[in-house]
């Protein structure tokens, strides 16, 4: 790694201004005509309902912060010589520091010079588009939306019935970072809404609806390097828990029924790590479908005996996971103790906020009390999952804190709903370290934000749409785990088939086994029965999927080696299992565009089927290598497109010829 | 009416900014700490597909211009003491007069006080909302949009195929002016893009994207003297044509299979006025169906020996009308003489600008070119329509104006854009004056502007959708002429069953029987085919349907003494002849929520039924009369709601007892 002194951020003097450059590259461009910061007053308009936003600015004044005064590393801004300066910004260890002057500044819109040709990646965690630049992202945690394309009947349903559809930008975990292909990446520190503008040719906008802490900015010769910088910034990840190179995750949510059917797929030759049942805290009657009890511990009516049984299981290699969130429901035992303790948000009047969920209300547990996150952490999660035997859970949630409750902190909600998702990670990892269970416990989340990284030690890619929708499908994922995984998130993964199903949108065999495929690559394998099991197809229940996924666990247990080595990869360097291709072929420009292949650590390609139907699929093959097809063993030069035929059971996949694991490898063609 | 020296604005200092009545209302109130106005500077995106319209502002700046220095009736602005000024406001004549001192503003806001129970109305021709408050306008001409609901299977379609779906805001006919519950209204003089924002309690913003000339106030002790001075301001419209009393126009597009039609109509009992035949010009086949050959003049092979025809009908007390719009397509004899002529609007390059209009293209004649107004108006409006034998037309379009072509009188498009309307009505009504015939030959307008009150002689409230739907059905028609109307547009009608049929959206019998019921009780009864006439049921093949719309023709010709009265009204006072209910019952505020019932003229109440399936409907009587139903001679007291019984053919009329035309109204029982 380069030396940190290199890259020290440059405040130079111009005739009405001053540049900031961080190794050789500008990053601020500042002259009274055409200032860099905008500084103004904003009313915001935010409504929530069930985790999607409508949110509105009314901008009262935007001014140019056209006056710079520069003494030292201190850059005072006012709108003109004279005034008393309304910003002032310190250029200090690779970041610029914001101190506000005038206490009624509440929106900053900073200019970042940009290349015509530029591309950035980034924004958290982006389903839509891995380029962002030409868009627009605003940045605030909520339901990724269901369709998420204004031109699809879906989200037109979703939007009409529940405000639901959501939109390209919108995610679980957005974090206000982007990484430019000019080699360098700049990272917002602030909890408040956010958006990225990348429309603009000569420049990014950032607008900020707060006075940030500060924006940090990291450079690096080599697009690895800085992915190494951000994760070490924002936190690393510990080592896949050795359990999970055993196989597959099968979810079923069948109460008692479910080890049954997991034997059944055992004996069908299906690789198992754990069995994953949501359903183990019981479940819930309502109009809309059977949903779950949000009172964490166990139902012993839906999994009778289940204490003995986990044992069993465990002691056949196998371990089994729950579920949690972050809320309770009103009618469980647990919310009675928590709001006696005063662990909930609360109202203006100072009562405990009841948020809808649906036909139930739940209170939030404030995370911002100390003692309702260690009760969290050690009264639910240590004693009624982790000691009753549970190896993980999805930790599900995070987006929906509401703007108008009262905290603990007295930091008003707004600016906490996008740190939600990171205290909700952090009571998560402090009830698995003090069980001693890091590394070995393995909770998964969709919610992230700055720092969730340092907590959250593998994400779920959310609820895509049971299809292979450009903006809710299988491709999707690919989007996710690339933008994730350069902010210092080596792990990710999804549910096998996809979770959402509405209005008729049900899964097809076909899905199902293109997932697998894809899935057999990522650090891990999860299936989802979805939110509506019954209606949709089981991998159990259709030979050819039962088949067929059986064989990608093989597979994906054949790799377990290679993983491995990934995961000690990300443990030590912060270097994501999933990568775009130019984080390896930084001098082929050709990859920069590129969001539905991948590599699978440094040695492997990854060219999911995304699309229905396809017989075959055009891959681009990076310069300067020669790539092995993994199902046939032919051998490809980079530089160019190769359409590979890719019938089911045999995604385009590839690798380099002459790499380490080469032998590891061609073993593929056995399985 | 009052003295107009009443009405003076008063400009008054205060402690730190100054406050601006008229007839004591304020109207401007700044302080330092509360400026009434902001400056700034947009770079507006404005893309245009076939109408309709995205349009989107990047705001880099606005600052309240906090700083006011009055010296008699100028007021400078700026954002400080001792800057200089940025803009200076004069307030002389009723209005305030805008300069700006620097060049780049090109964006103003500007807030007027507002009542917490204030109502307001206006803004051009509005569909879907009569009062506009807790909404936000942009006005701007445009297509009205298909549906114009974003929760509607329709819109979303429109969307998908068109981007034609719309909103509630989109109309053919924006104006920016409103009339105030507290008594007075406003204007703006601007062709700019600009938008009412009538969504906060304490003030109203007005957005205009450049400096506009002038804002003008209007004051009166009464909403009638109100609309009367709004109607001397922007134009009055000459008395309906004699002929029209006569009965219906009827609107067919079928060859000469028209005349055989209406015919058979008049047989089955139908009075009319006139046919009109817009496909008189001959057909073009696309693939969306058949079109009108976009070249004003006579089609005689559609339209055999359709001079003697006319004049055969004439003969016979029946006028004939045809269509025209303000382009040319390129494939017809009088593009070519245009273009030629340089007539047409140009591209960057100086070549004719051509608009897709859907599978064939048109040039824009350039009504700022002097000569090009006069040709059409006199080459093809004169020669080839009037003196033909027309005695009418629907002058269709106005909203289309591209915004990147080229004018003859250099004025950029984007601001020319909205006043195209008015220039469109001004070559029409040259045309027709040049005959003699204002008064006598009637046009109809869907597009307006400010100023196009003084020229179209007649609005039609545009391509509703053929059905009962809240934002594109009947019930907007409604809607169109009260918001109209109080700008000074006395006469409007519409197409009698709506127009657009899409995505197997078509017409019922119901439908049509309940539109002529109110098309009855407007100044012009007018039937449409519509755009698909194959698909949707027409008034003459259904007997119930045709035995209907004979005895509506018959209740309209009956009224005619009184919509003469109305109509001469409309002459002396600007008066509308459909008025909203408070025009008359200031005093009663329960009216001032009322936006599906009208007055016609100041004797009748007409509540239409626009919903399907109503057997009654509930109607607001105004206080301080008695009510006589017009079908049964029941009387009700005002100020009450009373449930009257609405079968087909009794829409739901009353009028009020001891009026003056009392007589003729009680005729009605007998129709």
């Amino acid at each position: 790694m380069q030396d940190l002194k290199d890259m020290a951020m440059k405040l130079e003097k111009t005739e009405t201004g001053f540049t900031v450059s961080i190794n050789g590259r500008t990053i601020l461009d500042h002259s009274t005509s055409a200032p860099c910061i905008f500084a103004g007053i904003g009313e915001e308009r935010m409504d929530m309902y069930r985790g999607n936003f409508e949110i509105e600015d009314y901008v009262i004044e935007r001014g140019r912060l056209a006056h710079a005064e520069i003494d030292g590393n201190r850059i005072a801004l006012s709108e003109r010589s004279g005034q008393k300066p309304r910003l002032v910004l310190t250029i200090e260890n690779g970041a610029i520091e914001f101190e506000a002057s005038d206490p009624l500044i509440n929106r900053l819109w900073i200019r970042i010079p940009a290349d015509h040709d530029e591309h950035v990646w980034g924004g958290g965690e982006q389903m839509s588009y891995f380029d962002m630049r030409g868009r627009r992202f605003p940045l605030w945690t909520s339901e990724p939306g269901v369709g998420r394309d204004q031109t699809s009947e879906i989200t037109f349903k979703s939007n009409v019935k529940d405000r639901a559809g959501g939109d390209y930008f919108n995610t679980n975990y957005p974090q206000p970072t982007y990484v430019s292909s000019a080699l360098y990446a700049m990272h917002v520190e602030t909890s408040a809404y956010s958006v990225f503008d990348f429309r603009r040719k000569a420049f990014h906008e950032i607008e900020v609806w707060a006075i940030p802490e500060r924006i940090e900015f990291f450079a690096a010769p080599t697009f690895v390097e800085l992915v190494e910088l951000l994760s070490d910034r924002f936190g690393r990840q510990p080592p896949l828990p050795e359990w999970v190179y055993n196989g597959a995750i099968i979810g079923l949510k069948d109460g008692e029924n479910s080890f049954r059917r997991l034997q059944s797929m055992r004996d069908a030759g299906v690789e198992v790590s754990a069995l994953w049942c949501e359903d183990w805290v019981g479940l819930r009657k309502t109009s809309f479908g059977a949903r779950l009890f949000w009172d964490w511990q166990v139902n012993e009516e839906r999994y009778p005996d289940l204490r003995r049984r986990i044992a069993e299981l465990r002691d056949d290699g196998i371990r089994f996971l729950g579920y949690v969130n972050p809320y309770l429901c009103v009618d469980g035992p647990l919310f009675e103790i928590a709001e006696k303790a005063g662990y909930f948000a609360t109202d203006a009047a100072g009562t405990t906020a009841l948020v809808d969920f649906g036909e139930f209300d739940c209170g939030v547990v404030d995370f911002t009390n100390p003692a309702a996150a260690e009760w969290f952490a050690e009264d639910i999660i240590g004693k009624k999952m982790l000691d009753y035997g549970l190896s993980g859970w999805m930790a599900d949630f995070g987006e929906y804190l509401p703007i108008d409750v009262h905290l603990s902190n007295g930091i008003d909600a707004k600016l906490m709903h996008n740190q939600w998702p990171t205290l909700w990670a952090e009571v998560n990892a402090k009830a698995v370290a003090s069980r001693s269970q890091t590394g070995e416990a393995l909770f998964f989340m969709r919610a992230g934000f700055t720092g969730v990284q340092k907590h959250c030690p593998l994400l779920w890619g959310g609820d895509q749409s049971v299809d292979f929708s450009r903006h809710d499908g299988l491709v999707t994922v690919i989007c996710a785990a690339l933008s994730s995984g350069l902010l210092g998130n080596a792990y990710h993964h999804s549910d096998i088939g996809g979770y959402t199903s509405l209005f008729g949108n049900v899964r097809t065999p076909e899905l199902l086994m293109r997932w697998a495929e894809m899935a057999a690559f990522t650090p891990v394998m999860r299936s989802h029965e979805g939110n509506r099991p019954r209606e949709n197809v089981q991998i159990d229940q259709d030979p050819q999927v039962l088949s067929h996924f059986a064989r990608m666990t093989r597979i994906y247990k054949h790799l377990a080696p290679y993983l491995k080595s990934l995961s000690g990869e990300a443990v030590a360097r912060g270097l994501p299992v999933q990568r775009p291709l130019f984080l390896h072929y930084q001098d082929d420009r050709e990859t920069y565009a590129i969001q539905d292949s991948y590599l699978y650590g440094p040695d492997m390609l990854v060219a999911p089927i995304w699309e229905a139907a396809q017989a075959d699929r055009v891959v681009y093959l990076p310069q300067g290598e020669r790539w092995v097809h993994a199902w046939t063993g032919e051998t490809f030069a980079g530089g160019e497109k190769v359409q590979i035929a890719a019938p089911l059971g045999q995604p385009p996949v590839f690798y380099r010829a002459g790499c380490a694991n080469e032998a590891l490898f061609s073993g593929l063609r056995g399985l």
